[in-house]
């Protein structure tokens, strides 16, 4: 039994006013055309489908496309649930109506304790998911005491757990921050000061858990307690981040393996340093120019249209830095003051306050003391 | 075989900043009773099913339930098709995986050669949808001469004639403004100018004609092309309209008859006129005191805060004309100016322009001249 785990595709999100859709789709290709090669039980997304709760209608038009090649041509159940970043009733509308098509959208509660049972080689797998809630929402919905993230997973997964089958091997589904797992800089804090973390502790009864919301592939606790990771890079500082979706494999004991499978934008997130000049001339070779690129100048002078030059050979640079210049700057901010003499200043002060200029012998006076002064 | 028309729902609109979801719940809980109560083979929504291409989230809602019921509980099959307020792309999202379940949004021009095929007692009755597009889209899409919605009808209409097969009873589902066709005040025009109408000739050939976009209940040059009119008042002068939906049957022949269902909104949208004293006294024994009134003030003085004096009566007033107020402002105004006599205006120009005042000679020259004026 194989099902694909991904997550956080943020579909429709602009990247420095970049629209990211034309690489999104890229991606999903990808995926379909592993579906298409390699036989998998069901695919799964944990959430931020969407990049905003009222995506664009391209994004929509998108996902569409992918699930009428998935659910409808290669006939592949998708279970996902929406995440911070969705609009849950919104992804939720008919979600009863699409059921028998093989497209389960946990949007709600009773959701959640309806678990999608996928039949397979190794018996029934029984996917429960998890639609990413507010503290706030659980407690309310839940009367009981409910102040944190953390309270709220322990909560909901004790929940679930009473509607355990023995004869199903068991997956979750959550959109949360796992306490001690690594956080990248393109998420959207689920709340303010540490208090979205949950422990993994909650989890550990399931077979497996598939987890979305951080950006960078990573287990935590238990080989069976993953995030695969964002659709693709969403910040310059996840350039060295290797993106793609988790192949997982059960078997008659449940979880055996998770192998990650890359899956590679068009166009690469990159940061570029140095100067001017050495970045054009390696530019006209680089064979991957069109990376949407963050360039740091190093040059300490100031440049004429650094953009315009930069972008003749790297098309796509989005973001440029000058931290060399800066330097440059402060030093000539520094040595122009220093151009000028205390006496200078003060003379400047004695204007700006008295509306007069200062007499010869004021002028015489202010000389020697400072003179004095700086003798000290 | 019998189906329900109606059409313009307009989920989520406003009325003079107050939202009428509750009243649509109330109206939309009247069709679920009469579908409970009588049997019918599908309800056909001929557009407009929400008031913006984002509609908010409680709309959905709403829609979601009515959907659940109707489709999932009672098994009655929903055809519809966007209006020009709805969003198709956002509408038609995984429009194919709800067609299992018997919810129908042909919300493209490939939905809408792909009839939803209804059997019943009389055989199979074609449903064919076509969705609201602006003649630009059908020019576009279709690479033909297009510059009317009149030209866009027909061509559309021819399209669909292709696809009849002679063993059905076709109906058509349309989103437009007929020629000749009554409009209310709540419509949004489709274009201006009147290049929005279309001749009810294109649509002959069907065996009903089930009309979106005008709020008016009405049948146009045929007894079988019909508008249902919208779901419930959206418009102060719609306050002499019957809404309601209207029941269509069809025997072996065809078409058989159109029966108009009322629909009851909680409040009823009403105009009241009078003096305030008069509304006030007949307010305190009104049966209907909820209702959603606009108030004409018929009063020739000024009254210290009228909107709460009627509102102890009446608490939804929504809007407030004083045209007697104005009678009488007017002609104080008028009264005020006759009071000046032109010599005094002509001092008073004369000071602004001169910046000083007339002197005794000069005083006396004006008043003899306006004295020869008024007495020619």
């Amino acid at each position: 039994m194989k099902f694909l785990h991904t997550s956080d595709w943020h579909l429709g999100r602009q990247f420095h006013n970049v629209s990211l859709l034309d690489d999104q789709k890229v991606v999903l290709n990808q995926i379909t055309a592993y579906l298409q090669d390699n036989k998998v039980d069901a695919v799964v997304i944990a959430g931020d489908i969407y990049d905003r709760s009222v995506p664009p209608t391209a994004a929509i038009e998108l996902m569409n496309q992918f699930v009428e090649t998935v659910c409808g041509e290669l006939g592949v159940p998708i279970i996902l649930i929406p995440g911070n970043h969705d609009g849950a009733e919104r992804l939720g509308f008919a979600s009863k109506q699409m059921k028998g098509a093989g497209l389960h959208i946990l949007s709600n509660f009773a959701d959640m304790v309806t678990p999608v049972i996928i039949s397979s080689d190794i018996g029934p797998v029984a996917f429960y998911g998890m639609p990413y809630n507010d503290p706030e929402l659980v407690r309310h919905h839940f009367k009981q005491s409910v102040s944190s993230h953390d309270d709220a997973h322990k909560l909901l997964c004790d929940e679930i757990k009473t509607h355990f089958n023995a004869e199903h091997k068991n997956v979750l589904i959550s959109h949360c921050f796992v306490d001690g797992a690594i956080e990248s800089e393109s998420e959207r804090p689920l709340s303010i000061g540490g208090s979205d973390r949950v422990s993994h502790e909650h989890f550990v009864d399931f077979d497996y858990v598939a987890l979305g919301h951080l950006h960078q592939p990573q287990k935590k606790g238990e080989e069976y307690i993953r995030y695969s990771g964002s659709l693709m890079k969403y910040s310059f500082s996840e350039q060295h981040q290797k993106k793609g979706m988790t192949l997982v494999e059960f078997d008659e004991q449940g979880f055996r393996s998770a192998t990650h499978i890359d899956l590679v934008a068009p166009h690469q997130m990159r940061i570029i340093e140095g100067e001017l000049d050495t970045i054009i001339e390696q530019g006209k070779t680089d064979p991957n120019n069109e990376d949407y690129l963050l360039v740091r100048l190093m040059d300490k002078h100031a440049i004429l249209n650094p953009m315009d030059k930069l972008r003749a050979v790297y098309p796509n640079v989005l973001h440029l830095e000058k931290p060399g210049m800066l330097i440059g700057m402060e030093q000539e901010m520094a040595s122009a003051k220093l151009a000028r003499s205390e006496t200078d200043m003060f003379r400047d002060f004695f204007l700006e306050a008295q509306n007069s200029e200062l007499s010869e012998e004021q002028d015489k006076a202010i000389s020697d003391i400072i003179k004095q002064l700086s003798q000290q």
